[in-house]
């Protein structure tokens, strides 16, 4: 392991010991709130998906923010518990969407069980989800988390119909990103913030924060899927070729082509029809315009403005955190 | 036309005619919220929807207990939408799980475009209906409102798993049908008076109409399903038996069943290894038992209680609609 990747792996672990008692309460209440008295399939596949874990990321977020801000209430657990059902729902209806067989490296909920359940479970979080939330009695939070959920499904809706198009802008998948990453990490960092009645300028931070970090991390999770910069890493590389997802690499990649490059481009993503050797064409045309090495630049930046945000936050061992993770996310691609 | 089923067309149009103006607000309201900047597959599909009518009985619901109370404020129209919002998401979920082809007549949308939109369509219309009702600002409205919604996904997980299963009892059927359809209806009602500051009773009393008033709905909806009592109706029927529903009527005669019918419906059901001249052999069974007769008797005595519910509510022409109501779903199978 070098000091790259070893300083790089601590934020993460570092949140988690900081928060473990908050966890565990979050834990509980997800527990508590996935069970149903009269639908036993509700907590089997909810279950399935909770205990295989999952990072807590969002949570963890939402809880890191009201406690460098000093909440001194219970609520901050209820918001974490929310966003996580809110994770958890697009999740189930995710992998009914894009058919998808695997999920936290275990098989999907939607081949397990079936797509109805996927579907049925998944609005079941959706409105535990907002029971949870009305519970802090807060109309600013609820506000917040509405029009995320809005700006969510908005996002997947843009994604299913830009997919295959290669007209698809930057502009556009800026749009898609916001959906599907940062809303909900913006979300849980401005209302850990709102509960905690921190001013107006921390809670815009938070959310400027939050907003930043979760473009940053798609971005790089778009190049990862390439092999990295430098193409070490060398697994399942080019899922998002194959399945033709217009991300911010091939977008720039697209933008750039000549005449024969376009209709390979045509061909390949917008007809589908995928011949051996095309991924090694498609890296090699990344390679010829730069395009992993731009948007490698481009989620610097994000991770940049991250860390900016973080100083209208007030000093607090969780900043420092914050601080790393935002660095955390781009040093995966270094 | 008979003068049992003239009388019976009647109040939905009267309520119809007495919420003219707020119905024209509800309608405007739906459409500049189902609108969405970035994505416009979201207006197409709903519009797909919305614009095929049904009859809005749920938003009328909510106008007319608001009026009822003497509300004077404008927010009954936001939440007589989210109610058609709320609606308007499940059926998109619901033909995706039922695998429908048709929808009020026309085709449907996961027919259209794909499983795919219907699903995330869905869960942007669940999205919108929470931000509009966040907008009265009432934790009380919100409150009832979320609570339907997990009630809603709730029944329908249940429903997806007692399919097929000849233990389902009446009691579990009822915990399906008040999820499936009687929740929005006693919601829908509830809130109207909720937003007026209706006194608690009064609030209660339409939470019951709304209940009972579902209840009856669905009993009489199953029964027609088998033709109606008397088997005049004629179009489509057996739909539920075909799709393994385990719906009153045929949970009623299961119950009954010497071992012979039990292989019969383990063949039908369970199995659903279903042949030519089952369905009669199904209708038989019905009628050698008084499955229809009796589950007739049930949703007119549902449809009773509605009645009974009204009296702790004060005298309003739109009072004796509802009552009327009640009584023009339970004529369907008269």
């Amino acid at each position: 392991m070098t000091i790259q990747s070893e300083l790089s792996v601590k934020p993460h672990d570092r949140l988690q010991a900081a928060l473990t008692e908050d966890l565990a309460q979050v834990n509980a209440l997800i527990r508590e709130r996935m069970a149903s008295e009269h639908a036993p399939r509700i907590p089997e596949v909810t279950a399935h998906l909770v205990d295989a874990g999952g990072k807590r990321v969002r949570p963890m977020l939402t809880l890191a923010a009201a406690g460098i801000c000093g909440y001194g209430g219970l609520y901050h657990v209820h918001l974490a518990a929310t966003v996580e059902f809110i994770h958890t729902a697009t999740l189930l209806h995710d992998d009914v969407v894009d058919e998808s067989e695997q999920r936290r490296g275990r098989p999907s909920a939607n081949l397990l069980w079936d797509n109805q359940s996927s579907v049925l479970v998944g609005d079941y979080l959706f409105a535990r989800a907002f029971q949870l939330m009305t519970e802090p009695e807060r109309m600013d939070v609820l506000r917040v988390l509405s029009n995320a959920a809005a700006t969510i499904a908005e996002g997947e809706v843009l994604q299913l119909t830009a997919a295959q198009n290669l007209a698809t802008t930057e502009e556009t998948y800026l749009k898609v990103v916001r959906g599907k990453t940062a809303a909900l990490f913006s979300a849980a960092t401005e209302v850990g913030a709102m509960i905690a009645d921190a001013p107006e300028a921390v809670q815009r931070a938070f959310f400027e924060y939050g907003d930043a970090l979760g473009i940053s991390f798609q971005i790089a999770d778009d190049i990862l899927d390439f092999g990295g910069v430098s193409a070490q890493t060398g697994k399942n590389i080019g899922d998002d070729f194959r399945e033709r997802k217009l991300t911010l690499p091939l977008i720039k990649a697209i933008a750039k082509a000549d005449e024969e490059e376009r209709t390979f481009w045509k061909r390949t993503i917008e007809k589908g029809d995928q011949q051996e050797g095309d991924l090694q064409t498609c890296l090699g045309l990344l390679t010829k315009y730069g395009a992993l090495e731009e948007a490698r630049s481009e989620a610097f930046d994000w991770s940049a403005k991250a860390k900016a945000a973080l100083d209208a936050v007030p000093e607090h061992e969780m900043k420092t955190m914050l601080s790393d993770l935002a660095d955390y996310v781009v040093a995966r691609i270094n």
